[in-house]
């Protein structure tokens, strides 16, 4: 009966050891080693963070009704905070009330638990490719299996999408519309109403993930997908205020249909109770006492000059014949290097030299391209970024090909 | 093809649907009525925070190290808390590293973890019966299936646990031997011995869930089941500041071999990322400036007056012939009416007096005893208890028995 224990190993549910270990962890470890400049990870710029706005927000909070921040609180979110999350979902075009939305801690937990809720074994999800590994990660502990939609320079391609939806009967379509990671790609307008009429046509699940959509880097942002009154049945909207606020606190929501809410909001009962009651009081102190423009838009300034040091220096950097995009927001560039480099092998010498990305294969859901790299531009400074470049350079300098 | 999806009605996984809502979550609601004199939670009382000194925490980590507390981190947990962690299981007899150690939102995300990763689906896990409901609900996200194991007043008793573990070859058992959820009992010294030689001998995975042995209203605490070196590499060990300095943080921890806290933080990432790193620096702040003993002795004292207050009553309030006992901590109370009264259907009429608790028959695996019923002693004043007990008394005054 017990054989795997007797042997000393631990018995481990067949699907979570088939994750394995991520080689994305693996290389955000060897991102901190002294000395490293960093292009891997996607967390905000330290410096940037409202530090002493959020140390007055826990010190009020804790002054004015401490009892309550410490305590027990609803699985499904304090009500002020989901309410005035639907208010800032509403201004978006996403028409909610507080009863929609659940607090999540994280929109990671979001995507956990709609793999859990919504994603039966071996359901079939959409998804762009390359896309966002987490958000598989998460999928898969539901016993979620891919299949990629093509995508252009604008995203998702609606008659793709059409028949990959008749091909695999899906479940779900995943998507990160606007400044995509990994690819910083933005759905322009009229793409996304055709998404969403193909959508609406077949009657499937769509699981918007808009966490970047706030730092833009122009003035016209596009609604999401997911404000289309057709899609309200169907349509699970994930947000955070990790890339708002801070990633520390773990505030994040789904919005979507009440009795899916419901469920999920059982689940989350079962996994972890509620998000941090402190953390949920301290940020919605926050949000109500500053304009979030005005916090946001010094942010954006910094962030789109380092975007410009980043894409400005690739040409220098990397292979003849290379391309990569300059993202109008969010936090990454995609690039792609000519046949025969490969990004997964020049890792190795890129890290001997002081500097790490993450190889582009990583976010593929199938046939993963080798030259292709995802850098991060927020997390360093413009300087540091120069720095960086200047070792990439050094990296292909060498002509290292394979 | 959609079917599901065409009549309206949202897909849900089936295993989460089966789950339903909680009864238990519907009582806490009611229990928050104006008026309502509630005997049904599990809250630490409000007024006995440590609210300035957990202010103070928040404001030093955010001066002194602003930055890191609102960043991203580690899945596992930030190292030094992990190291205070360990330092405080050593004292209590579980010898502990920091690597042994994994950070968790609450204990309750560990039992979710652990149901996730060590229970496979169909697995089996024996238990205490009654025991804390929402462990099962935690364990059966990942499939599992539960038997009992007979009880008495000191716990398990080990040749029953024996006997099921031979009958029905369980991946785990799950026991909280100290200040039982929700009976009170702990389980003695000696017994515990014994319950590890039975768990040695079948190398069994002990799952021991501990949130309340600091509660406690006597000075000698015995050491956890999982002090028995035989047990270090087949013990799950869960831990929790929620009833030590406050539930509102969500930090509790899983202590256990390092191969299964791997793949424990694999399945962490993939569904929420790190706990807040705000809280948990914070934690570490407070504890690591305070004397644990001294913040607690004020709470014990007024928690045994309750619970005194409490279990002095219950002759009074309770039909002629019911039993109850007096825990030595943590912080319930159970009872059992004789035949023919049940608790579930006197529910009602106490609600409508002002007054409510838990059925126990809401904590079985299986064979329910309608007459039971979970009593906290914890969230209200020595006064509201009496005013609670009085109203319960003329709930059964009225000879209400079925």
């Amino acid at each position: 009966m017990n054989g795997a224990l007797r042997s000393g190993v631990p018995p481990i549910n067949a699907r979570v050891a088939g994750l394995g270990g991520s080689p994305i962890r693996e290389l955000l470890r060897i991102a901190t080693a002294p000395g490293m400049i960093s292009f891997a990870g996607g967390s905000p710029a330290n410096e940037l963070f409202d530090v002493a706005g959020v140390a007055r927000s826990y010190a009020e909070v804790l002054a004015q009704q401490g009892p309550r921040a410490l305590q027990y609180s609803s699985t499904e979110g304090e009500p002020e905070l989901r309410a005035r999350i639907a208010q800032f979902l509403t201004a978006k075009g996403v028409w909610s009330t507080a009863d929609d939305i659940i607090i999540t801690s994280g929109s990671q937990q979001g995507l956990g638990l709609i793999g859990q809720v919504v994603l039966d074994e071996d359901a079939i999800v959409l998804t762009e490719n390359p896309t966002f590994v987490s958000a598989l990660q998460a999928f898969a502990l539901g016993g979620a299996r891919f299949r990629a939609v093509e995508t252009d320079e604008s995203g998702m391609v609606p008659e793709a999408l059409e028949e990959a939806i008749i091909r695999h009967s899906p479940r779900a379509v995943y998507t990160i519309p606007t400044f995509q990671n990994p690819t910083g790609v933005t759905t322009p307008r009229e793409r996304r109403n055709e998404i969403a009429d193909v959508l609406a046509r077949h009657d499937i699940w769509l699981i918007e993930d808009d966490p970047y959509s706030e730092i833009r880097f122009r003035d016209e942002p596009y609604s999401p997908i997911s404000s289309d009154p057709r899609l309200a049945g169907k349509s699970l909207y994930l947000g955070t205020l990790s890339k708002i606020l801070a990633p520390g606190l773990r505030i994040g929501w789904i919005r979507g249909p009440q009795e899916v809410l419901e469920t999920l909001t059982t689940t989350k009962q079962g996994i972890s109770l509620q998000t941090s009651t402190i953390d949920q009081l301290a940020a919605l102190h926050w949000w109500e006492n500053h304009d979030l423009e005005e916090k946001l838009d010094p942010v954006r300034a910094e962030y789109m000059r380092r975007r410009d040091a980043m894409v400005d220096g690739l040409g220098h950097a990397l292979p003849e014949g290379s391309t990569f995009n300059r993202p109008d927001g969010g936090m990454f560039v995609w690039a792609s290097m000519p046949e025969p480099y490969d990004a997964n092998h020049a890792l190795s010498v890129a890290i001997a030299d002081g500097v790490v990305y993450i190889p582009g294969s990583q976010f593929y859901v199938s046939d993963p391209v080798p030259g292709t790299l995802r850098l991060s531009f927020v997390s360093n400074s413009v300087e540091r970024i120069h720095e960086g470049i200047e070792r990439l350079h050094r990296v292909f300098a060498e002509d290292y090909r394979v």
